[in-house]
């Protein structure tokens, strides 16, 4: 094979990467082969490390470690089991422990509805969301959804299934602006956004 | 480490590309791990085998494989061994003979002059090329570098160099649109740019 196709195909790899258009795949892998200062190294080891060591928590769909069997979250007894919080992402989670504002337990759904991109309810964590909620007896279920049309109509779906489900369902206050994600709000802004989280 | 340490440390490995900010980062990250097709493997492997098998060209720059002791250009009879272009990176090279327009040797110095990151004339592959110039006896140099203040600045220290050498030294027309780059032109550009050269 000839050298830049060995360039060809690192670039055609980092183009998958969200945001990496065929010229900027290009600059990449450009700068990764002439980097002097182990630039291919470092990534290679940190691709392998994060493969090799993170995994999600069958629970709750966050991040943990391959040698957790549940994650920090799910595993503390110092939570406040009796309410769970939905989100679209584990990054979500980040995003709203880092606020400090809630103390309860969480549902990652990974994903939300989108005819567009061929997900449906089934490709969501949906069962096991009502297994828990049928087994762990929350009091209260807060959807943290993002704020856009197929988060919306995800909220909705959930919210639906939960009505003959006994337990009291609220959303996060509308502080979040629309159009954008809880992976990009400030923890300000997500404080606020649970603070006044209203009943659906 | 917490699963979210070896998400940083991805994120902090992935900010090192060109283009790649923070944010940006955390978001590729992300999607590395959560992604069920492969990403992570397939960047791995397509990383590592670049790093594995491309090199540069130990005589002017340009990228070869591991197996070569010279690029395909240099090794090649078929070239114009009278006339020598000169290039910032080997991008340059790639991009000049995608235009078609030039038969001859490359030369890539590897960088431009550039005083605020350091750059000086021995960063560049400066005494290589008087070398060459030397031994190769030369025709005919082209300065074939970008269009910005460091790139004429360097442009103007080899013409510089090159007076007391006996070669006729010339320079790419200006048909390249100011502030750009020649790994952006097209090649109909390029080769007006190749055409249009003009002795300095």
């Amino acid at each position: 094979m000839e050298a830049v196709e060995y360039l060809e195909r690192l670039a055609a790899s980092l183009s998958r990467l969200p945001g990496v258009g065929r010229r900027s795949a290009a600059r990449m892998a450009y700068r990764l082969i002439s980097d002097s200062r182990g630039m291919i190294d470092d990534l290679v080891l940190s691709l392998k490390e994060a493969s090799d060591h993170v995994r999600f928590c069958p629970q709750c769909g966050n991040l943990m470690t391959a040698a957790e069997s549940l994650c920090r979250l799910c595993a503390s007894p110092e939570r406040n089991a009796k309410v769970l919080c939905i989100v679209e992402d584990p990054g979500d989670i980040l995003a709203i422990e880092q606020s400090g504002a809630f103390n309860g337990r969480y549902h990652a759904l990974m994903g939300r509805l989108s005819p567009m991109h061929g997900t449906g309810p089934d490709d969501l964590r949906v069962k096991s969301l009502l297994d828990r909620i049928a087994r762990e007896g929350f009091d209260e279920v807060v959807l943290a959804l993002n704020t856009n049309m197929e988060s919306d109509a995800t909220a909705g779906f959930i919210s639906d299934i939960l009505k003959s489900r006994k337990v009291r369902v609220t959303r996060l206050a509308f502080g979040l602006p629309a159009g954008s994600g809880i992976g990009y709000a400030d923890s300000l802004t997500l404080s606020r956004a649970i603070e006044g989280r209203q009943p659906v």
